[in-house]
């Protein structure tokens, strides 16, 4: 890939194992603890979507425990665990690879950012808590335009603060409707596919897909 | 409830019975015809929603093979079976309790409504393959307004249609979503729910919860 100036992230899923939480708590949510983590991690979603479309904009620290209240009492998880699995979720993990990644990244000059569903503070509490706070040259929350991905108006958020053009920037997410709608604005959107998982019919297909970050030291 | 005019009803999941083309198929998807069914409709709304932040508007049919495209994908289902579930979703069926109901709604003297996703010559197909062609008195589509529901315009158009007050609509859905954003509009909100479902945090909780229709003959 040529002309790249600026490397986009997505946090949630992306760099950060969304999942981490519940199976951190394995033993006490006992065999259904994916499920679980899935069904959270997809009401979630749904809240972002549904909330911007009725436009009743809440931030996604409100919606992650709204998520987590409907998926505990569909899992039947004792309300005890709740303040156990939010305060996980500030403090997700990063896959494995993630750091390493990263740090061959800026050795070679490219911007690297973050532009997420998350509110700053999130944001800085997980890179803080995962050690990544000299990566990072930007840290950009939707909260700015208070809509949430896949709106334009996001995507639209890395290219105010650097005015260069949409094909300078690699966008980088392992959520399939976020590289479609990032590739639908312009960016070239690339498909962190690490589960071998099949993608959505939104209009776009990934120019690249990779099964993990790693891949990109080979790419950019 | 008093002084209600009109009764809206979704189509999808409220009046039809949305898993019944996966259901007719179960001699051949087997075991799995009820995940797959889910995650088809899952998939369905979410492309609803998607496309709607991305205004990348498509008709309901698209979405409905889009998403069925991708569904068969994760569940492996083999491609020579689209047609037959496309076909049969053109041709749900209602839940059981559904003519009666309608029936003696409309002996009351209410004016009953649909207000669906769907285009308006799906939810035809649909009204005429189940021998409901005398009962309703409109039948709307939000192809009206080019949004999908939860958009605030969608709720808009029976307004229009019958210049009345909000509270003179009792609003029926079985998606817990959409009676939220209905009950968030000012509709007499009531939430179908016929599988003990939890419901969602999207800042209203219905007034009414029945387990099915026919619960409305002793409400209205």
């Amino acid at each position: 890939m040529k002309n790249i100036k600026v490397i986009i992230f997505d946090a949630y899923g992306t760099l950060f194992d969304v999942n981490s939480a519940a199976e951190n708590c394995k033993n006490k949510i006992g065999e259904q603890w994916e499920p679980f983590a899935n069904y959270w991690r997809t009401t979630q979603l749904e809240y972002t979507w549904l909330r911007n479309l009725m436009d009743r904009h809440e931030d996604f620290w409100k919606i992650t425990e709204d998520s987590l209240d409907k998926s505990m009492k569909v899992f039947q998880i004792d309300i005890s665990m709740k303040n156990k699995l939010l305060d996980l979720y500030r403090v997700l993990s990063t896959f494995s690879e993630v750091k390493e990644t990263l740090i061959k990244l800026k050795e070679k000059n490219y911007k690297i950012i973050i532009l997420s569903n998350g509110t700053l503070s999130l944001l800085e509490e997980l890179v803080n808590s995962n050690n990544l706070q000299n990566i990072f040259d930007n840290v950009l929350s939707i909260e700015e335009v208070k809509k949430y991905k896949p709106h334009p108006d996001v995507y639209n958020i890395p290219i105010k603060k650097y005015q260069i053009e949409k094909k300078q920037f690699a966008y980088l997410s392992a959520n399939t409707w976020d590289v479609s709608a990032a590739g639908n604005f312009g960016f070239n959107s690339i498909w962190v596919n690490r589960n071998k998982s099949v993608f959505d019919n939104l209009d776009y297909k990934p120019i690249i897909e990779i099964k993990n970050l790693s891949d990109l030291n080979n790419l950019l």
